[in-house]
């Protein structure tokens, strides 16, 4: 056949041609090849993972998550040292991971939420080299423009097939959604999918396909259940919280945005469902039919979903188990990635269409600036997650607060780490009143015009003040012990040991 | 905020920073951006596309495609030349491309399967460069490694919303699965919903995100939706067709694939379809349950899927409107990517899973070689799809044939051209026969056993030649008008004028 094969001039430009010779093609070399390993010491190995690798996980497995410490546990084991951590959010689960920030096994650390033991380690200064908190679409973002280079991504499967296809609906440990992880998949030079539970080929409901994986890694458990998601999530009934929720149902409803196609996002806290359920009121009572509801889902928003509040849910993590069940089943329930969702590089997020969000606050300033990365007396207790990304993309970006918590003032000349730039943030709502960014002239008219009587933020402000009884701390000279990003890759604060 | 910003040199290893100034952060300059065009030129001058552009289609519409042609014809009136048309498939549909060839404005063309108008205007030297011959996976394999690269994919979306969210099951001209251009949307420069149907944001069934659509641009319609699907694929009846479905599902049986697990994938031909049905006839009486059936997918497999006899279906395309209805709505029924499905060079391909395929052939000649592309006249009237990425992956490649088509034999001592090589075939199935490839003595003793008394191929070939009435022609000298490329990119022939 190929002796046959002269090419003439007019073939260039099809490039270099390389000549098949048909005896030597076979079948392919991967035909039944598992990919699966006992443990994560045989894929650590398998990987060839050097000191200095960058490990990423995933956090739909929350405060139940056993996948990241047993990952670093193992490379420990195996005398890696100097690892870059790559998490998507830590929680007080992760506490094991302080005394290898201790002796160096683990170096860097980046996140988009940061809480608990490890949290409070790296405020006292216990990581070697500063953690960098990123935005949920900033992280997407970092990731597809090379800025975090994952050497290897462990993605915590609620079930996986032997090859690699990873399924987040089935499974002892479901979660759902895999937001997170789909960005590490497509980037990481090497993926892996972590299972307790084996699933015949081909997983139902394959959320991460077996083309981007390359071992499957198999674990006693993924963690523990009750910390992945509770039983259920419901709207606050405290009298605080109801006020806030009446008031930021009024400055939505004022704002000319709850027709017919209007979105929203709420966090998954009893106060933001308070907010939600408010919302949702208004809504049946003026006979609006919204486009989608979007976030972390809860089985409340389900219940919203289902009473034709909403048209659609736009899901990038799942709180509850009703949210599961729901993702599993009604194809109004869409899962999104992290860049989908709120990546400002790519062509066009989630975030952009957005109504209105309704967002919390540790701290907020005069600037309308937002904290929600630093405790008042400077320790780290958090960070944007989809924060700063949903300020920036909502028409009407709402930070509800009250006034003081744990005798701090929460209204503050200048917040002590600036998570969410003020000129993002619309408006604040509290329980003694609104004020409107000076930015939105417009929206301030229709709030008066609604009889709702904004105040001006000094007011609120001087308010809290004299209602708090100590100031928050602010290290002014201590080593720097992380950097906030925001979404697009600039700092906009750093976090000084305490 | 950022005047006590001095990083002490601690902080390096960030990398270069950028410090944010708050006051000049805003609101995304998406937000509430849209990306709606109302009709191609639009889109076109908004790409700024030029001469010498590569323009990239799927082929879920078939052959009733009116996307490809319109926007050839848009970009002509525009006044480009030398496109070059990255296309899935080309149908009789696209016959209005033939004047854009022979007038310079679409000098280059690459696809996996080219029949019709074009097909043969390519063969007669029509067209500038030489066609590109692709696989399945070889084409998403190119698109990946950065061999074809793509100015602009033009996604014929059945729906897809204002920010260009595209869905195949939603809107009149529903396809379903769409993953052919699934490597397209990530890889493409940019990317253009082309839509009939503008859905209320955000569209169900998203399969291709708006993080990857940079356009959406209007038509009046996708095409013909009788050309698009046929209303129902089903079985032959032909004695002939029988008898090789009977004959194929004997070699499977005596293969010893046929246990609890096992895959299959046929063509959506009446023939091909037969065999699946006499496969699953046998799995029945043996009480087996399939693991899954792979490929273009039709209303027959839902059939056997609902019937219990495979797990899953993995479908990388529609055939007909059952399929379509089915992969809407039974979460066992999972869309694939041509990449999952089929790319050598990714992690691992479902067609790597596959234990058996059955395939059909044009010509198959001594050495097991397969020619799906040329007729025996030696025009251009196919091409290997997905023929030789199954046949490289599946355990058990069976071709499918009879000895003579339109007095032409079929079994030769040289294939006309060499879409799927030898070493990848293991069996030859005939109405008057059954031929193992002297590769696999293991399967032709397993045969032997089973009483099946393989026959030697030159003995079919023999009978093959005296029934024949005419000889295949051969054009060894003429210009080379196309190249048929193997999935990992080599080329194992060449396509002559005829």
């Amino acid at each position: 056949m190929l002796d046959r094969l002269h090419f003439p001039s007019r073939i260039d430009g099809l490039g270099s041609i390389r000549i098949a010779q048909p005896a030597a093609i076979t079948k392919t070399a991967r035909r039944g090849h598992e990919l699966v390993v006992p443990d994560l010491a045989a894929a650590i190995r398998a990987l060839g993972l050097e000191d200095g690798a960058v490990l990423s996980f995933h956090h739909h497995l929350r405060n139940g998550d056993a996948v990241l410490c047993a990952v670093v546990d193992a490379c420990a084991r195996l005398g890696l040292r100097n690892l870059h951590v790559a998490a998507s959010s830590i929680f007080p689960v992760h506490a094991p991971l302080v005394p290898h920030m201790e002796t160096g096994v683990v170096t860097g650390l980046c996140t988009n939420f940061l809480s608990g033991p490890v949290a409070q380690a790296v405020s006292r200064g216990a990581l070697q080299k500063p953690v960098v908190l990123r935005t949920h679409g900033g992280r997407a973002r970092a990731i597809a423009a090379g800025e975090l280079v994952i050497d290897a991504a462990f993605i915590a499967a609620p079930s996986a097939d032997a090859l690699g296809n990873i399924s987040g609906t089935e499974g002892p440990r479901a979660c759902g959604v895999l937001g997170y992880p789909q960005c590490d998949a497509i980037h990481a030079r090497k993926v892996v999918a972590v299972t307790d539970t084996l699933a015949d080929y081909p997983v139902r409901n394959i959320q991460i396909g077996q083309d981007r994986v390359d071992l499957v890694a198999l674990v006693d458990s993924l963690g523990d259940r009750e910390g992945i998601l509770s039983g259920t999530t419901r709207p606050s009934e405290k009298p605080a919280d109801l006020e806030i929720a009446r008031l930021a149902t009024e400055v939505i409803d004022a704002s000319g945005l709850l027709v017919d196609g209007f979105s929203l996002q709420n966090g998954a806290g009893g106060a933001s469902l308070a907010t939600a359920k408010a919302v949702g009121e208004r809504m049946t009572e003026k006979g609006v039919t919204g486009g989608f509801a979007s976030g972390g889902i809860t089985g409340f928003h389900v219940d919203m979903l289902e009473a034709g509040l909403f048209r659609i849910l736009m899901n990038v993590q799942c709180f509850d188990l009703r949210a599961v069940e729901s993702f599993g089943r009604d194809d109004r329930h869409q899962g999104m990635s992290a860049s989908m969702y709120a990546n400002p590089h790519d062509r066009g997020a989630v975030v952009d269409r957005l109504d209105a969000v309704v967002l919390g606050a540790t701290e907020i300033d005069l600037d309308f600036n937002v904290n929600v990365t630093t405790q008042s007396d400077g320790t780290i207790a958090g960070g944007s997650g989809g924060h700063a990304d949903t300020a920036a993309g909502a028409k009407l970006a709402i930070v509800t607060s009250k006034l003081t918590a744990a005798g701090f003032p929460k209204l503050v000349d200048r917040v002590g780490t600036l998570t969410t730039p003020g000129p993002t943030v619309d408006v604040l709502v509290t329980d003694h009143g609104i004020a409107v960014n000076p930015a939105r002239p417009d929206l301030h008219d229709r709030l008066v015009h609604a009889g709702l009587a904004p105040k001006a933020m000094a007011e609120l402000h001087a308010l809290a003040q004299s209602q708090a009884e100590r100031a928050p701390t602010r290290s002014e000279d201590a080593d720097i012990v992380a950097v906030s990003e925001y979404r697009d890759g600039a700092i906009t604060d750093v976090i000084r040991r305490t």
